[in-house]
């Protein structure tokens, strides 16, 4: 049994982008060599998440991010702002209620998804960031 | 220090089915012989969701499925269904939100839950399918 | 690797306290003396839940709450209530999206934590409560 610690860094082009992490995330278990066990994938900050998804545009591009405009709108009174100015009440909300984290299964050496899933970090601030995903994966 | 390995499989009936699985990861939780540790309780697929709730008609048959249409409604317009016509991007959406994983602790050879407390998994596809859930517990 | 298992005790004031837990966290990470693994919080419960946020009074006495209130009113109807006459439906639904269970990185022997994101704990009950979280730490 034993860990393995890897970081995946990505550059997001806009707020609402969906990148699909899973080739990284996949090549991470692999290098690790563990069979079977779990992988966490984290994102440090409070702007971003992780969930998973099928990755087809529809989906990446019209309905996940009608739901989050939907559940915290943009444009609405967010008491974050009054004392940050920095525009992104809305960001921190759609983050808190999503999640940072995300455990999967690792089995047979890989990553233990459906055929239509994938990881997704999605990027809820309102500019371009560099992030650093941190994976950590457990097993044997 | 283990692993322990163990496939869930069920037959949902319906969409909106709320399925108690906490007696059959109970059960997993007991053959692993692990007695401190976390179990991982995961749905391969993007149309299906773990969570806990404590598991009465009132929450599992009105209130949870009431929150999930306001959140996602079935007739509202999905991007997805302009391309595979399947009408389930609601159960996507759905899916991505409440999200695929949960983990639970394991203390002294049990699930530490709550009294009021159990393991569901959501069937949000639009009809009833085969599930075959993924556990996966680590400890000692 | 080693598993770590402790409880962090709180007494909450009211319905929507969100309890910044991180030192508490953070301190039994440094009694387990795992540099590289990670920690699962996790609320036995079924009306209390786990997530992060940046913790400044904006987000946590504002945004937060407003965004659980537009999910799941507390004057909606709830069929949980029809049976159960304790005025809590709208906890058990807000608790059951957030989910009860964080899994967050350990590196360096520290939480691997965004300088502003914190470890928060959500009083979604409708009274005060003496709340006892789950701590297990698996790592090396």
């Amino acid at each position: 049994m034993k860990v393995y610690s890897a970081n995946i860094t990505l550059d997001t082009t806009r707020e609402g982008d969906i990148v699909d992490v899973t080739p990284m995330v996949e090549r991470v278990v692999g290098e690790s060599g563990v069979r079977e066990g779990i992988v966490l994938v984290f994102v440090p900050g409070s702007t971003g998440a992780l969930t998973t998804v099928e990755y087809e545009p529809g989906l990446v591009k019209e309905d996940i991010p009608r739901l989050l405009e939907k559940i915290a709108p943009r444009d609405a009174v967010y008491g974050h702002e009054k004392t940050w100015h920095d525009g992104n009440g809305h960001s921190h909300v759609r983050a808190s209620l999503l999640g940072p984290d995300i455990v999967v299964p690792v089995t047979d050496g890989r990553l233990h998804l459906g055929t239509w899933q994938q990881i997704v970090f999605l990027e809820l601030d309102v500019k371009p960031r560099r992030r650093t995903l941190v994976v950590k994966i457990l097993g044997e």
